[in-house]
């Protein structure tokens, strides 16, 4: 078999983490299969050198904090390279110019255009295990990019898509895709099996434990995910094309604090005019979510939508130049709010999935500001502070329920 | 103007120093010149990773090793390019590989094989300050190689051959090249010119201000180079061409400590005998310095030389396996010695010079091990001991003397 492996930076953290990825990674190899791993920068390093970066330059260009970040990866792959070496097994490191991951222009958030494998098909033909710095490409210029955040699990992925791997592992620092982020919510559990449309829905919902990216990359390649943890050897998470169904009819909850809302007052109702603030917002890269068209009065109408917090304040700036051009009398904002969201393949056939949801955060006392629903999802926008609260309140509503509904047909 | 600048470790080893630094780059930018920098890895960060490097693997793979350590120059010059952006002018960094910097294909002390201009031309016709990342490569197979040690120097000043540059300043933590090590001997002062080959010779020496490749480079490619510090502004020392003479027909004093000498005893004389010692040791890439050979006796001769003390152990372990083949009855090695030489180009002219030399020794009670000659140096091995001492006892026979009789003139 051909496998590809992703370990994050707190798999990698330090010396013994680091020989112990090495063994892992070895075990799988000596068992006859080939293997390429994709990892993440050690621990903070990260961090450390946004640190050292800024306190330079508190507005370090794009392209220079890719060429200094980059070297983070650099390095994990070279030590892990020498700790397998150590076992006695061959290995080679790569960079991503080196691994030929080719990117978009920009420096930060760049996006994999192709993978050109063919040295990393070699050192495979020559036996070696094949170590890939994660989160880096080259854009076309010959200047080193970066992919963005959770970009590591998207490398290991395209690069899985692109050898035709025949598994993608995601190693990381927990045991597999949760029912509910287990530090916020007490009865999470892990999820054995989920598509890749449930996963999509869960990682874009803020399911920080594989990007979304990866998702969209194995599902439209067929690249068989498994999310498991580096610490233990627990079978983990697999996400696939069809799973067997399961009990319960919602496969997860996410809550997202990273949001803000926007509200535009007194619209002109004018055709045309959504598509005018959105393809504005759109031109400064700046993804809306949940969308809310509302009467206004007097003939206007209000569009409230949310954005991502970091966005939020370009997205105001945008919005206020054009504001003649859009025509709206007045804009509000808030930065307090979160996103709750429930999804399962199994919701839209089961009604009553969303008044399940309303009825629990109703009972918990919590007002809900928005509501956006689609086949496999129902997201709600609460006040932040409720966040935690409102998702244990849902959690146990359809988790815990389930489960005492199945224990009673015995 | 067209100046290739090369800063060391201790000139960018923190925020302070990097912005001093950046000053500096951009002040000669600011008049009107284009400008190259060079740069090696910040103070201690090329320690660190070999210490990080060695506590996963102790025996970690060259291949490995450089892929860990070019992060170090390449985290310097991203966090130099910021800086130098915080003031306002245009910069651009680029690694080995960016650079065009073709090695040989070995993994460590790699040599420059050539350098492919193409985007430091480009960036330097943008107005952009070019940063490179010193000590590295890349070879044929597309890997990351490191230059060796001083390799930073090298590239400076192969980059202003290349580019036709009409200055290379080597910015350092001291003030310029100096007739002895300032350290050691407390008379020594600053030279204000040198010739290539003087300097070569005291490069080679041991006179660890400049790397003896970059010199090569210099005098190959007709580059004048500057020595000077980065933390004040005195003019440095010039290399060049042809230099006035100057007063002393000594110029400089080196003490090289990294040294060890074997001895070959009872070689049968015949010939071809000092090929087959010096092919040997040359197949292992072991460098050999100072050659004595001597009449031993009952038709037998004995050959000694000098290694540098790291080739020690691997010259012993040749030379024993191919005793046989050598012919030799025993061999002996000393690894506490020292080289102390004099160089200067008015020695040729000057006879006793050589005289002067030993009589400063003898005075002082040093022995003498072995000595060797060319046109303008002489070198004589001694006991490690003696080496400070011997030092200041030579440099201040030639430098403090001479100077008593010029000032008796007036």
């Amino acid at each position: 078999m051909l496998i590809v492996q992703k370990f994050g930076g707190s798999s990698v953290a330090d010396n013994e983490r680091v020989l112990r990825v090495a063994k892992r990674i070895t075990d799988t190899y000596r068992q006859g299969n080939k293997v390429v791993a994709v990892l993440s920068a050690q621990g903070d390093t990260t961090d450390d050198l946004y640190e050292k970066a800024y306190s330079v330059n508190p507005n370090a260009s794009k392209r220079e904090l890719a060429m200094l970040l980059s070297t983070g990866e650099q390095q994990s792959v070279a030590l892990m390279s020498m700790a397998i070496h150590g076992l006695g097994y061959p290995a080679v490191s790569l960079t991503g110019i080196q691994a030929g991951i080719y990117s978009s222009s920009a420096h930060e958030n760049a996006r994999i255009r192709r993978i050109e494998p063919g040295r990393i098909q070699t050192e495979l033909d020559k036996n070696n295990i094949v170590l890939i710095a994660g989160f880096q490409g080259v854009n076309r210029y010959g200047d080193i990019t970066t992919l963005g955040r959770g970009a590591s699990d998207t490398t290991a992925a395209a690069i899985a898509a692109v050898l035709g791997a025949d598994l993608c592992e995601i190693y990381t620092d927990v045991e597999g895709v949760y029912t509910a982020d287990p530090r916020v919510v007490k009865n999470a559990r892990k999820i054995g099996e989920l598509s890749f449309d449930e996963m999509l829905e869960l990682a874009s919902l803020g399911a920080k434990v594989l990007a979304t990216r990866s998702v969209e990359m194995a599902k439209k390649y067929h690249v068989k995910l498994v999310v498991r943890s580096s610490f233990t050897d627990a079978p983990g998470t697999e996400i696939k094309e069809e799973c067997k169904v399961e009990n319960t009819f919602i496969s997860g909850l996410a809550v997202d604090k990273d949001v803000a809302s926007i509200s535009l007052i007194g619209l002109r109702d004018r055709p045309g005019i959504a598509f005018r603030i959105f393809s504005l917002l759109a031109k400064e890269r700046i993804s809306v979510d949940i969308i809310l068209q509302s009467i206004g009065r007097d003939n206007t109408k209000d569009i409230s939508f949310t954005v991502a917090k970091s966005d939020l304040k370009q997205a105001l700036a945008a919005l206020e130049t054009a504001k003649n051009a859009i025509g709206f009398t007045d804009i509000t904002h808030n930065a307090g709010i979160a996103k709750l969201s429930v999804v399962g393949a199994g919701m839209a056939s089961n009604p009553g999935v969303a008044s399940k949801m309303f009825e629990a955060l109703s009972d918990a006392g919590i007002n809900i500001m928005m509501i956006s629903t689609s086949e496999i999802k129902i997201s709600v926008l609460i006040d932040a502070h409720d966040a935690d609260r409102a998702a244990n309140a849902v959690h146990d509503r359809f988790f815990m329920e389930n489960e005492f509904e199945f224990a009673e047909k015995f």
